[in-house]
């Protein structure tokens, strides 16, 4: 009876793909248009997927409400309406959506343990996503 | 040449998210204005899909007018433009979309035989999905 | 350079049309299923449209937070995750989304003064909408 | 027999809400966290509208590809992937959605002549959006 | 208290643009890949708005049920999963979504009478849209 | 840190579910209206999903470019505005999206080699949804 919840949580962030160790040819040839100086913008769709088994008495796997408190709180709280190259988690990380997903997936699982954390998916664009599931460290 | 189909319904539905043995204030922190008296509804995103090898002459994995029509017979006509505290399957199980998931693929599994049931995935609103593969009763 | 800016606020509400002036088989006959005795829900899209002269200081229409927190107040308040047919706007008007757009409109028009309402538009479901644009009091 | 075709494009940008002529403390009342420091961005989508009578011969109000053209050159090109404060349209203009509305219209109303421009709307995050359909010179 | 209804039918139909009147460069200039010999196909989105007063005792425009009726009787029924260009309709018309959208107003202006027909608004793809809203014969 | 990494591309093309090997009454039982004589067509959403190791430098799976211009020589290239039944892959194939989702996963699977392909899912209509992870040759 295990069932999986998903939530979508919505940020609008900028950012700019540039490494600092690559030459300025390198990262536009890497980043293309993503490295322009003055960086560039997207809402993100952040979906969260944790599951568990629904309990008998309330019907649920966890209180949606405690996974809203968490995701506000460490995530939409940090990366909303800012600029993601500027965030601390970023420092030494480029801000591509696949780190932005495992930052996020990193953030949440030691913090939310009312049910399992299953996966962190960014939608970066309508055409475009990322999903991470679990692993080591981001970016290394 | 194992391929998934999945097929969206569509069920607009009232509930109550209450437990008549929690008191009112468990309830009410447990379900908050889900358990506002006199309920509330949604437009239910049904998803379900279904798998098995390609056919080689038709090209189908199972003909779809079947699989319509038994999830029209068992699962729209029982839920869609109904309170589902007044259907039988939730008159001892408290209506989250958790228990609708579970009773939607518990309802389909031994009538849908056509093709492998994988999972049924339920949107109750554009940013909550909850979704079920299969297990045993639902609830206990 | 008038601007006209929509913004979209989501409201999980059941409902029963039915009107206890008819008889049992006028109800049917006008309402089919969405006359079912214990009622059913929509999760409908309420989209509010405000329109002025764009300020030449601030570049904005109005400040959204303005709006928000009047519908919110006002609208959100009142109809989420609650049954229509208890509202006392219902008490003497079928809950269809006609009347329910008429109801909002009326509702914010002497509430939103910082830009002019033009219209309320509400998606009842993902395939009908329903758009008021004012006029005289609502169901009469 | 007019016809009215629209099609819809996209500009992933940031910005940052700020008036410099405004102090700190005004700033962040009006544009509240849209004046955080270094900015933020959204996935713009860009609705054009044009209308015209339908040729006879070939069927169409005017050459999409003659659209597509227009608004690549002008317009995504200029602004996509880019941070709207820096551009030469923004220099003294604070880069609100209803500005960027107004902004492209009156780039756009010169320069396609295949057909009539009715109106510009954009999208700024999937709750928001902003039509500016022609007028005097922006933001004054 | 003049509400204005709008509802979406889906119609999935292959067609081809080409003019015979026109030589075959002139064919390719103009519809580009459009003009391929086999054709090719879209799930058009047909969106109906009809308006009038809601009734003080229904508290509806008109009945959606005649509605539905009317257009897929005369509209889904005649166009879904067919080719348009074998249509009667567009035996002397090329079947732009333009051409298409005057046609599918034309039938239903004289046989749906229970409301005012104000628009048809037809998507062709996820990022292109026509309207239609009345006037003289269609194509001349 | 393995992330998945999904884009999504359009196909506007048409099709005719027929098996020639079927009687025209076993063709009609079988397809319905999908087997009507001229065709119909979609546009089919072709989502790609593939996935690896972030690389640590650039912080990503794979160059988008590379992905986009892969699928768009040899997917979109070759079907796009483009009639299936005529396309070489479907000369003694049933042009059914199980087996679209089949044959563009083998077109994909030797040219991409960037990073592993895990799945293609193609959406027919906003309702139906096809999904292919691999394995022998198609419909045989």
């Amino acid at each position: 009876m295990k069932v999986y919840l998903t939530r979508r949580y919505w940020i609008s962030a900028s950012h700019r793909l540039h490494n600092p160790e690559f030459t300025a040819e390198q990262n536009r040839a890497t980043y293309g248009k993503c490295n322009n100086p003055h960086g560039h913008g997207h809402n993100y769709a952040v979906e969260v997927t944790v599951s568990g088994e629904v309990d008998g008495s309330t019907g649920m796997v966890c209180n949606l409400v405690d996974l809203d408190d968490c995701v506000r709180q460490y995530v939409v709280e940090a990366f909303d309406h800012q600029d993601l190259n500027h965030a601390t988690e970023f420092r030494e990380l480029v801000p591509t959506t696949e780190n932005l997903a495992i930052v996020i997936f990193n953030i949440l699982k030691p913090r939310f343990t009312a049910a399992h954390l299953d996966k962190v998916r960014i939608e970066e664009t309508s055409n475009n996503s990322f999903e991470y599931a679990g692993g080591a460290e981001p970016g290394h």
